[in-house]
Parts: C-alpha cells; structure tokens; sequence
C-alpha cells in the first residue's frame, strides 16, 4: 500500500451497486496486493434513505442527494449506476468537469450523449469507462478500444440482450411460441412486465449504437440505429429456420463497407437466421456474445453473461481498478475524438434474406413466385411449400400452402420490390415473415 | 499529429514479423487519426540479409544484427517475433534494461522467464506486452490483466493449441483416427513435421503457466504444468465421448482452490470430455479459444484464431499502440510482483473421470469392475459394455468385451488405487484410457 485511500462515490444503490460494494469489500486485499491500491466506497447516494442496506458501510456514507456525492471534495472517483437519462447525465457532467473520473453502466446515456461525454472527460484530462454498459461482464469494450484499436474491423454483431436471447432459446429448444415463451421470461424474471425495451429491440438498439461509435471512431446515437424486435418471430419461422439449418437470434450489427465515396457504416438491431454452426448459434439462454471479423484478426468472439448484478459489478470494478490506477499515474485513456459518421442509407443495405409467404395451393401458383424473383434479379437458394397437415402448416386454410423461401444476397431496394410485386400476386393471400440470413455472401459487403 | 514520430525496431521478420509490417503501414493513418500517433517501423533484424523482403522499407532498414537495433538510440520500441528463449531472451532483457518498452508474441521466453522479465520492465518503468503469446489474434490477455484484474477467478482453461484442436475435430467430425488426422493437418501445414511439441501438450503448457502466472499472480513456469498429449486418444475414445454427450478437447487449466492452509494453484494441459453443449465443445477446427469462470462474473469465453500471420500481427499491433500511447505519456502497464506459487500436489487433484477396460466376457465381470470402484469409494455415473461385433468393439478379440465408464468426482489418489486394483483383476486383459471429464461437480473444486 503505497498511498492514501481512493475513495469512491457510488451513485444508486440497486442490484448492481450493492453487488460491486460486496465485491470490493471481498477483493479489496487482493487489488491492493496487485496494485498497492486502497480503494474503497466511502458515499453512497441512494434513491430512499429509509430502505434498509447491506452492512459494511456506516449509515452516514448515505445520502439521497447524488449531487452532494458529486460535489464532494472526499471522493476521488464516481460511479454511477443509477441508470436512466437524467438526472444521471447532469450528475456524470458535473463529476466530470470537476475532475472526477467517471465509470458507468450506462448504456442509455452513452447511446444519446456519448461523443460529448467523452470530449468532456478528454478536456477534463479524466477517465470515462463504460464497460458495464454494453453485454455486461463480458470484457468487451476495453478489448474493442484497445487491443482493436489498430484492426480493420469490418463488422460487430453480437447478442447484446438476454432477454430476448432466453425467449428465442425457448421457442426454438420447447417448440414454445412467442407469448408462451415471453410469459415464461416474465415469471423467471428475465422479461419486465413492459417488455418492450428488450423485445422491441431497443436496448439492443442502444448498445449498438455505442459500440458501433468506439469500432469505427464516429458518433453513432441510438436513434441513428434501425431497430426491428422479435414480436413478428413466429413457432413456424423457428421451425422452418430449423430444418434449413439455422437458428433464429437477435442480433444488434454494426458495419462498415467501403463505398466510392468512401467509407460508411450502418448500425441496426434485427431477428437473424444463423447458421447452426456459426459460433453465434449456441450462444444460449440469457447469455449474451459479440463476435467481431476484421481483415487481419478474422473471427473473434466473446461470450458471457450480459446482465445481472455480480457480472455487471465485475465490469464495474474492472474499470474502477483501471481509473484508480490511471488516476496516481496522472494518466487517462482516451478513445479519440469522435467524427460525425457517415451512415449508409438503409436502401443500400444488402443479404440474403428469408421470406415466408401463404399462397393459395393450385398449380403454377410456385412458378409465379419464382418468377417474379428473378424478374426482380433476386436468385433463390432453396425454396420450399408446406401444407395444411404438415410441420409448418399451422394458420393455413385448406386450400393454402406456406412458401418458405432462402435468397442469395440481395439489395434492399429489390427485395421491397419484389416485395410488392408479391403481394399483388392474385394467388399470394399475404407475406409473413422477412428475415435476414447470416451466410458467407455476407463477406461481400 | 501531435508529436515525432514513434520508431519501431522489429526483431524477426518472418509470418507475423511481414504481417505486421503491412498491416502498420495500412492502418498507419487510421491509427494517427484515433490516437495522434505517427508509428512507424524503421529498423528490422533478420536472419538472412540476402532473402527478398517485402517492399514498403527501405533495404537499409533491415540488419542480419538484432542487438544492433535494439541498441540503436533512433528505436523507442522494440517488438520481438523472433521466437526462442536466446537469443530472443537476452535481446528483450536488454531492450527493457535500456529503458525501451517490448512487445513479444515468444510463449516459450515467458513461461520460463516470465517473473524475471515483468521485474526488470517495472523496474526501467517501462510496457512488456504479450499479448500474442498466447490464443493469437484473441486479445485474452489484456481483458485477464486488466478488466478481471479484481475478479475472483476460480479457473481458466482454453484450448490453446490449433494443431491439436483440428486433430480432435477430424477425429470426431469425419471419424479419422490420430495417425490418419495427424498426417491430413500436417499436409495442410497446420502440424509441422515433428509434431511434438503440439500433440505432446508442450504448446499449450507454456501458455497456461503464463495465463495461470497473470490470473493468479504468482509465478509458474513452464516446468511446474503437468502436461498430457493428444497421441493415446483413439477413434474409440472419440466414439465413446460422441455417445456420452461429450467431445475430447485438449484443454489447457489453470485452478485455484481453497485449502485449510490457505489458496493453492494447479496448472495442467489434458485432454478432457468436454459436454457437447459447453460454448468449448462448438470450438472447431484450428480455432483457440479461453474459459473464464469467477466468482462475480460467472462464465465467460473468447474466441478466435490462435495462430497465424495476421491474427498475431493483429495482437501485436493492440500492444504497440498501447505501448506508444503510454510512452508519450509517460505511463507503462505492470502486472505487479509475481508471489512464488503454492501449487496444490497432482495427487489432490480430483473430477469426474472417464476409464476404459478392455476385459474378459464372461458373467459377473461388470460387477466385479463395479465392486473394485465401490471399495475404492468411487460412485459410477454410467457404464457400458461393447462386445467385439459392436460399434466400440475395434481390435476385441472374440472372448474380450470393452467397458467405458464415467465416475463421478473422484480424486486423484483413490483413482490410482483403482486402476491398480482394476489392472490385478483376472478378468482385465488392459486398462485402456484414463481421461478427465468436465462436468458440474467441477465447481467443487
């Protein structure tokens, strides 16, 4: 132990906070034996001062003023995971511009005001760590600002929240449907009774956005991002993405293609087939992964758990152990200014695709489909008619059949097209599901 | 653009010394755009002058005189890739004790030199960086110093060797057996000629001894990991590992277990039957990848390639940024003093265990195999017999007939008392594999 105490400033008290106050007072020897480190929580701000606390700590750490802790000239370090846009933002700006080096699990926060937060803690001279806000106590952001620093990343796709990932899991490993398998969640405690936020997509939607700004070094906000959930996943999609040797994930995929005009990237969250032997595919349950390919490094993943106190508090303290040292050094990492990012329209985006359709059952009706595919300049990779007595026949009437169809690679632009077209086929009664396809096309873009 | 110039000299210039000239020279202004930083290599020893070089440098650049770069007072940093223990080793020691931060990818000068090596850089406050030392292109060491730096990690194991890994999967993917997979990876340059160094486990222990070094901060050399190759796993093990639900991986684990005397440490590469739906069972062909389970953070992976040109100068580009960032301010990373180990004995080592007898057919054979793991206090998890005629039944004579059995958690002293039992029993013509099991009760440990 070479110095005084680095105190720290905690600011909410919930599931995480409490879980990284036991995991410091646990590991607090061993960091100092490591790092000569005598870190320890000396305030705590909390939302109700009446509620009782975990001991450990003397009740006058507490207080339910967040901007006293702030404020504090005694606090060397803030955290904060009290979640939520505001009042978190003021608190984390104020911390900042006093000095204080900031470390938080705040993914909303960083995904609206995350270029600006970073050029603040920049001036500040200031450490600004994050890694708790994206897949939980997965180590992936240092990794991604640091070691990756130097990669040509071309894409980061990941399964970013767990929620959804059990739900899926369910459908495809029960045979549930959504609402069986959604209700399942909710009485694990994995699903909120709003779900919304998961499977609409938008923490996912979140996250990306955040680590599509650290991959390609531009400022990337949540609303930038093109956000589609799982609520149109249906028992029949997982089951056809089943025989055609795929499971269906949600992934959240930040990507950068080279155009004439330079480079752009896109971020959007989406149900993906995958194919079952992509790392990717068995990541399951409330398990998240991000997998990132870059030109040099090929294939990486990293998998873990993307939530939960214990998981997010290790992240927690990760950065904390990393600020506190930073702060004796005089040091800070940086992770660069942030340049306006140049998004590509999302009708230039291209895959190979996944469409379901129910047509009326009479000869020649899979002749029209197929023709208005290629007249569309889309070719197809396999195709398939189910009817009503068969596995993926649930719905149909008794003159109907279901047409599950895999694309080769295809533009945006002609997939709404054909789209059209096929909808205003006489024999088309409606078109279901339109998923994208991970395949090696993909290396392409 | 913020400042002269970091100069590079580069010792080796082999798959990775190029890759990593090419990949600098691509990413050189992305690099300056993210950190401020001009990084160049200016200086590269070789072995022999007279071999065609990649464009790119000028001739002069390069010296068949590697002591001459590292003590050119126009070098700021020096990446060794040379490989071996001297004369690479006395090159970093002199690079460190001249005030210049090193980057290696040399496993084999870590996990014998280590201790001494990380001493000498905090002492010329200085960075030495590894992180392609170990899993290639996966940045594995970086998030285990840094980010699980206060996390109680209970155990890593990886497989850390390609070579074997893609054995293993032909074995289990296209039924080869060892000698025939063998010959396929050296066709294809995935086994050198003398595979050694790979099947024999040797790779991979001096990997885990560094991984076990950094998690557990003590130190452990190569020589202190009991290591168990690949070469006496046969098709029929493969088979049977298929039928129980498992794969054969060669794993490489590094453990901490609390004893009444206080924390010891183990370090090991074996071949484990690994449960099909662990995320280390999906890891296929020459693919690496590491297992992290601790306390808070519960289970995490990653994934990636272990080897090659690219993926190494990929690792080692992370490092070099890092290394020339912390530089021009002043900074350097340290993994703190190294502890000396308390290894736990082998002999308390304990898990569930596969075994396979080879024995006479004859009545009340099982049960007399069943009562010697009775006696000996081991409790049977499963246990099948396979005559000559049956799938496992390959090289029985007609009277022979083969069991397979896995216990439960068993330790290492009572299993050598059973086998010995079981090898004096009348009825056992051999005892045939003797191999770990990965599995639930692990977490015992």
């Amino acid at each position: 132990m070479n110095d005084s105490p680095v105190r720290v400033g905690l600011l909410g008290c919930g599931t995480v906070g409490s879980a990284l106050i036991s995991l410091l007072q646990r590991q607090h020897d061993a960091i100092a034996a490591r790092t000569g480190l005598d870190i320890a929580v000396t305030r705590v701000a909390v939302r109700d001062l009446s509620r009782p606390r975990d001991p450990g700590l003397p009740a006058e750490a507490f207080t339910d003023d967040p901007a006293a802790v702030v404020a504090d000239p005694d606090i060397d370090l803030v955290v904060e995971v009290m979640g939520g846009i505001e009042p978190a933002g003021a608190l984390v700006q104020a911390a900042l511009a006093a000095g204080r080096p900031v470390i938080t699990a705040n993914k909303a926060l960083l995904a609206e005001h995350g270029a600006e937060l970073f050029a603040l803690a920049d001036r500040a001279g200031v450490d600004l760590l994050f890694e708790a806000a994206v897949a939980g106590g997965i180590p992936f952001i240092r990794p991604l600002r640091e070691s990756l620093l130097g990669e040509p990343v071309r894409r980061v796709m990941g399964i970013m929240n767990g929620t959804t990932n059990y739900i899926l899991t369910r459908m495809t490993e029960a045979g549930a449907d959504y609402a069986e398998a959604l209700a399942e969640a909710q009485a694990l405690g994995f699903a909120e009774a709003d779900p919304t936020a998961d499977v609409g997509g938008f923490d996912a939607g979140a996250k990306i956005a955040i680590v599509a700004s650290i991959a390609f070094g531009c400022e990337i906000t949540a609303s930038m991002v093109d956000v589609e959930g799982i609520t149109a996943i249906s028992a029949d999609d997982i089951a056809f993405a089943s025989r055609s040797g795929h499971v269906i994930k949600l992934l959240a995929v930040a990507e950068r293609v080279e155009t004439s005009s330079g480079p752009q990237v896109s971020a959007a969250v989406h149900p993906v087939l995958v194919p079952v032997h992509h790392p990717l595919a068995s990541v399951r349950e409330s398990f998240n992964a991000v997998f990132v390919e870059g030109d040099a490094v090929g294939e990486l993943m990293f998998y873990g758990r993307g939530a939960g106190g214990d998981p997010t508090a290790s992240a927690v303290l990760g950065d904390l152990i990393d600020a506190a040292v930073n702060l004796r050094r005089g040091a800070h990492a940086s992770i660069g200014a942030l340049a306006p990012a140049r998004l590509r329209p999302a009708a230039d985006a291209a895959s190979a695709q996944y469409l379901s359709l129910v047509a009326v059952d009479r000869p020649g009706v899979l002749a029209a489909i197929a023709s208005v595919l290629g007249d569309n300049g889309i070719s197809i990779a396999s195709m398939s008619q189910s009817g009503p007595d068969s596995e993926l026949g649930g719905g149909l009437a008794e003159d109907e059949a279901r047409i599950d169809l895999i694309t080769h690679r295809t533009g945006r632009r002609q997939l709404d097209a054909t789209l059209a077209a096929l909808r205003s086929l006489d024999a088309v009664r409606r078109v279901g599901s339109v998923v994208r396809v991970l395949s090696d096309e993909d290396d392409d873009v």
